[in-house]
């Protein structure tokens, strides 16, 4: 059996505390099934990478990346010390779009010990998958200013949509509502405001559901989708939006879920052409970093998602269990403080890796 | 003492069934504080108007809007007979945009009586405003396709910011905070992906407050402020986005405090040289349209925002209690479904207007 090659990127912040309790839950259970992994680490991707050589990677980044099966990823960005913008479109975005990873596929799942801040809901209620668009749309490198520094200035940026991209996003969404009991499609939209990207977004919903016949399909514009999460969210199954759409939403879903703290996140590139890659939803989360407080579960079941993706299912499951479990005792000196415990990444982390 | 000229547009759907309650709480508000109203209905910017005429308003409908202090208006839109494209941007965002209404101003408050889908929230703990910028960004009028029907199709839509559109509404969301106890601003920003708008947005926000000193500023990203609304509403005080980020932000907001159907919107041209508009913030809503259980409150409040708009404090102040007083009672029989009684549109408006 060859190994899983697997680039490991922790990034910064809380990226770095959450990324070898990840990849130990991964080397547990690869032992456990026989699956051979082969963890290489890198420092670039990074805000000290970035201070010492003025770039986010380094210039052969993508032969070297390419290398490998799957990137591993914490977070990045420490917005005090390099704007933002400069540090995800040179690392994470980038990451999205050269490597094709066109789906950004984040499970919404309510699960037994983590309470949801929604009142009444329960274990199974919410259980949704979010396929975001991932390399084109909203977040687009074309735009500008003109009058630049007067009371004249005007700023513009292009949302760009693609038949090619959209279509290929839609139909991985249409088929995994197939692949699903519910067969249910929510398409996130906008056509009302966003009058010529959005009306066309709906229409291309129309035309890929015609080869649907048997997946029901409705859409919503953002607005009161969003609030449908908080007042109805056992309606979903899939929701599918474009880049921006799919952005809020699998924040907002994992945040009605408990916390944003254990909602994993993988980009695709369905093909297999460039490696995918798997990451928690949560970002470096400059403000609690450095003090061993952060909730390792998004990067852990991140890694369940890598296992999932490459066929391992069985270990994947025992995985996601192990997670469950440990959430299920619900025990408040081992829950991380967004589960309303005292617990540290340490303690939560070994936790799983001592029920895997 | 000179009539309040309002120009009532019902618009389509439930704007028709709610619009009656929210004139007659005028009318009874205007006659005990000797308060002068004049209304004149019209039935352009509906869907009936735009099939006999081809259009959703009339040649002239600047000249004969303009005439007027105030626009109360529905809601428009039945997307199965008209795309609501067209629809809203041959009414409802032309009136924004050509009557300057640069502000759009609204309240997320928790009310006694109201069931919030959140957890553990009594009355008080949500009261905050949304500030949005009403006639520019993302709702832009730039955009087309190119090689249209063709697999290579690209559809484009620009997203343009002015200095002068998002100072003007800052001021008014810094103004506003300023003049709150708490003194707490808010921005939504998307600056780590939406990489030229964003962080130039959030440059203004910068500059801007070092103006107010003594308001508190932060920022979150749309994506995690969206998460923070269900997680922690209480924080916040004013919140101020662009034309998208306001729109989502207030629907969301009014869900969390219970419903939508309550929650009302002042489009407003604050320097009065055009016609202000005041409107719920829900939609048509085709799907319960016709059957008389729409929430008249949402219209009644904006009524309510009017009157607050040209002076009315006293006037304003007593007809939100009366609204307040029939919610408090929580009676199932009065209350629609949308807050989870039994009572039509008729029963709850007429409980307000018999308790003014
Ligand atoms: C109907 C629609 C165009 C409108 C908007 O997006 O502005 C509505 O959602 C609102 O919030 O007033
Ligand atoms: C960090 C940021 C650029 C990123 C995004 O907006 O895609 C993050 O929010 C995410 O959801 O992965």
């Amino acid at each position: 059996q060859k190994a899983l090659r697997i680039a490991v990127i922790p990034g910064d912040g809380i990226g770095v505390e959450v990324t070898p309790y990840g990849v130990r839950c991964l080397e547990a259970i690869g032992e456990i099934y026989g699956i051979p992994l082969h963890f290489e680490e890198f420092e670039f991707a990074s805000v000290p990478y970035y201070k010492k050589h003025g770039d986010m990677l380094p210039k052969d980044w993508k032969t070297v990346l390419s290398q490998f099966d799957a990137i591993y990823f914490g977070a990045v960005g420490m917005p005090d010390e390099v704007p933002d913008e400069v540090t995800l479109w040179g690392s994470l975005i980038k990451f999205r779009r050269e490597f094709d990873q066109y789906v950004n596929l984040r499970p919404c799942r309510l699960i037994e010990g983590v309470r949801s801040p929604l009142a009444g809901r329960k274990p199974g209620d919410i259980d949704f998958w979010i396929v975001r668009e991932n390399t084109e749309g909203e977040y687009s490198s074309i735009g500008g200013k003109i009058f630049e520094g007067t009371d004249r200035e005007i700023v513009m940026q292009e949302t760009v949509m693609t038949r090619f991209g959209v279509d290929r996003v839609l139909k991985y969404a249409f088929d995994l509502a197939q692949s699903r009991p519910r067969k249910r499609l929510t398409s996130a939209t906008k056509s009302n405001g966003i009058n010529t990207t959005m009306p066309w977004w709906d229409s291309r919903v129309r035309e890929m559901a015609e080869k649907y016949p048997d997946v029901n399909v409705d859409k919503y514009h953002i607005d009161i989708l969003t609030a449908h999460f908080v007042q109805k969210p056992n309606i979903f199954d899939v929701v599918v939006g474009s880049n921006l759409f799919g952005d809020i939403l699998s924040d907002l879903g994992p945040a009605c879920t408990g916390t944003i703290g254990i909602a994993p996140s993988a980009n695709i590139n369905p093909e297999g052409k460039f490696p995918s890659l798997f990451e928690p939803v949560h970002g470096s989360a400059p403000d609690i970093a450095g003090q061993g407080i952060a909730n390792p579960i998004g990067m852990i079941w991140a890694g369940q998602m890598l296992l999932q993706h490459f066929g391992h299912t069985e270990a994947a499951e025992v995985l996601l269990k192990a997670v469950e479990n440990v959430l299920a005792r619900s025990e408040p000196d081992v829950l991380t403080a967004d589960m309303g415990g005292r617990g540290s990444t340490k303690i939560l982390g070994e936790a799983i890796i001592a029920e895997i």
